[in-house]
């Protein structure tokens, strides 16, 4: 590696720590900002303090929340009666994007993963039998990921919480589309052939 | 684009202003600011303002520096007699990661390009010149992109530099190495041509 000045050189390791960053990209950020008005960093630099000092969690789903409470349950146009329950807060991202869900979330901030040492008790799971206790809930849509943890986490959610008496389901799961039935793993095509629907 | 809380929003937008980052890469990393701990946010956060404040540029050869004399021009086992000019600092680093040229830099900071209004005023040649009039410069290798702009530029130094008694040579143009010369277009198979080296 060349030397850069300290400086530089720090920061450039500093953007190497992110995710989907390399040495280049790593080179090419720093030399960026570099270039660029001191306000410009001033702004990237506050940014990331601000997301760390302004932000929580939501006092009622653990979504990330500028306030006490997230804008999905501060919504009032938003159905309280089916909760989607994710893994982690950027996971709601991916479904808000469908435009399709018009109900509240819930997230755990993690799956179960006895290897890693993570229990039920690890997970934000306490918060969600209480708002089912409160009994507006009437479906949990149990979105965590389709591997180990997730599918863990989700059968250990419908144990828990189908005595409750609230409907538990869970995402399908198959090809996905635009995809090619020749890229896919067996497990994805058995779990495409029990979740088929009539035509 | 689903609603983020304003600091969040406001943390991917300032990351997809960085090249190479678009929204999905610029949300990963957001979210993993956020995730990160507060110390690891500072590091970052201040190293972004430290290239601002405690970088300059080298008196010498116009390259970063974070003191009056960037660590080239003060590192005195690299030859003063030949110079390479670049276009811009992070050209330096191409060049240093061969470990094959042990001389000294000049950053033009930009190229000839009339159309934008760059001419040679826009230029830091006034400080090569001076190097040269001091009479240690025997060499000037020109790095410039291999460009038009870089063309120009090249051209211009040559005309300027080699009446003041130097050697003025151009890095040279060809095929790259492990690539292809199906993959080749014409101008550069032309230059390959007239670069050919007797075996």
């Amino acid at each position: 590696m060349p030397d850069f000045a300290e400086p530089l050189a720090r920061l450039i390791t500093e953007f190497k720590r992110l995710p989907g960053i390399g040495q280049k990209s790593a080179q090419r950020i720093a030399f960026h900002v570099l270039r660029a008005g001191r306000e410009d960093a001033e702004h990237l630099s506050q940014a990331i303090l601000d997301v760390k000092d302004k932000l929580g969690l939501c006092r009622v789903c653990n979504n990330i929340a500028d306030g006490e409470i997230c804008q999905y349950c501060s919504n009032s146009s938003r159905d309280p009666k089916v909760v989607c329950v994710v893994e982690e807060p950027h996971n709601i991202v991916g479904i808000e994007t469908t435009r399709q869900f018009e109900g509240r979330y819930h997230v755990l901030h993690g799956a179960l993963s006895p290897l890693r040492g993570i229990g039920p008790d690890s997970l934000k799971i306490k918060g969600l039998v209480e708002r089912i206790a409160q009994g507006e809930v009437c479906e949990v849509i149990v979105a965590t990921n389709p591997n180990v943890e997730g599918e863990a986490t989700a059968v250990y959610l419908a144990r828990l919480l189908k005595p409750l008496g609230v409907k538990v389901t869970r995402i399908g799961m198959g090809i996905p589309v635009g995809s090619d039935l020749e890229f896919a793993d067996e497990v994805t095509i058995s779990k495409a052939m029990e979740g088929r629907r009539e035509m």
